[in-house]
């Protein structure tokens, strides 16, 4: 087990801090999972490929509800009005021209019809939970653990470096087109959580807030692992589809 | 007592439910309140003025909070972004170019402090707690009447077409430049409650959620009331201001 999980004994100084939390991403992002490794080595199956998009929706589509979580517990305009604009990034002007919707552009550039992604349906209960518990992390445990939850996304942009030009290369039936979700994320991703972590940085002042931090941020990356798991134990060598969940046309 | 609380014995037509809340509205709503009477009427004290602005802070104050909520439990990308406009109306674009920004300008027009204000530290306990009991009523209620108690809106133009030439007839320490909070919110409040008007009428389809919609509106009625209820008790008539609440100059 490695020591990035362990109890911080001391306050740390905010660099300090920052370390930890990139190391807890570099050890437990979901880059290192074996399901993104087969996507960026050209491994995955079309259904594979099509059921972690489905999947992934119901992720996507909640995003913007956690946001707003958020922001509803914000006592401060300032700091809601900065974190709005992930909102208004993922559901766009109208709802069906932002975040949202180009990952549906990417399900249904996969083959998948869209009315099916979006009614989530056909997605694994395991993905349902997770994106539940994330929500309710959101909503339950401190408002400084809320918004170091989010810290994820300061990984993001290597995850989409790492996938964008392998699926492009190694998948026939992608293109460019398919993975317009992916072109805004980088500079998105990387404003979000400058500000985030900002906040965080400031507002861990004791152990325990670092520690909470820490402990929030490795609860977000065992979110988005437990999310592969369950497409790999479904889809995956050993197929094993849960009832009612989607199944690929072979 | 009125009949307007009485029981819905049969599903209504959506115009007999729409008739329905506006009497609600016409019966209810606190521009019939012995406060509101009295500040149109130019009776009221600077410090009771004050007080007005001063505790009304608090509750403009958690509005975006009230509609974040509401996003938060909504799964429609496009209800969202419909809704979305509020919060951004209250908040500006940096958290105090918007609604709040120009209600503490009212207040400090008026000759309070905006840090104190800000700090809601001065406010009557019994504004914090109906402000407080509408943040619970849209998190806890159904999604329905939590965009139903919304709909004092339809009535704000009404008490704001009284509220604004009185107040600059009757006080000659109140500008145009004071009242600038009221002069979008006709034009807001009126787009915003065709909005939430139309979601209701649509979603209350039985006699169920119809009384459920009703008692949303009369209890929102109740919040606005019982803020003007404490204000008199404490600085009107009788003046018994609460330990710690704010204190006019005489």
């Amino acid at each position: 087990m490695s020591d990035v999980g362990a109890a911080i004994g001391q306050t740390l100084s905010p660099e300090a801090l920052e370390g930890l939390l990139r190391r807890i991403g570099a050890e437990r992002y979901h880059n290192r999972h074996p399901y993104h490794r087969r996507m960026t080595a050209g491994e995955l199956s079309k259904g594979e490929l099509q059921a972690w998009a489905l999947n992934r929706y119901c992720y996507q589509a909640a995003i913007p509800r956690k946001d707003a979580i958020i922001i509803a517990r914000s006592s401060d305009p300032a700091f809601r009005a900065a974190w709005r604009s992930r909102i208004e990034e993922h559901d766009g002007s109208d709802g069906w021209n932002g975040g949202i919707a180009r990952w549906l552009h990417l399900a249904t550039s996969l083959g998948l019809d869209a009315e099916v992604v979006k009614s989530e349906r056909l997605a694994l209960p395991a993905t349902r939970f997770a994106v539940g518990a994330y929500l309710s992390f959101c909503a339950e445990r401190s408002f400084l653990e809320a918004v170091a939850s989010s810290l994820t996304e300061l990984f993001s942009p290597v995850i989409i470096a790492e996938r964008v030009p392998a699926m492009l290369a190694k998948y026939d039936y992608i293109t460019r087109d398919t993975l317009v979700y992916f072109e805004r994320r980088p500079e998105q991703a990387s404003r979000d959580s400058d500000f985030a972590l900002a906040y965080v940085l400031e507002h861990a002042d004791t152990a325990e807030r670092q520690q909470a931090v820490v402990d929030a941020l490795v609860h977000k990356c065992d979110i988005l692992w437990a999310m592969l798991d369950a497409l790999d134990h479904a889809y995956g060598a050993g197929e094993a589809i849960p009832p009612g969940a989607f199944i690929p046309e072979h």
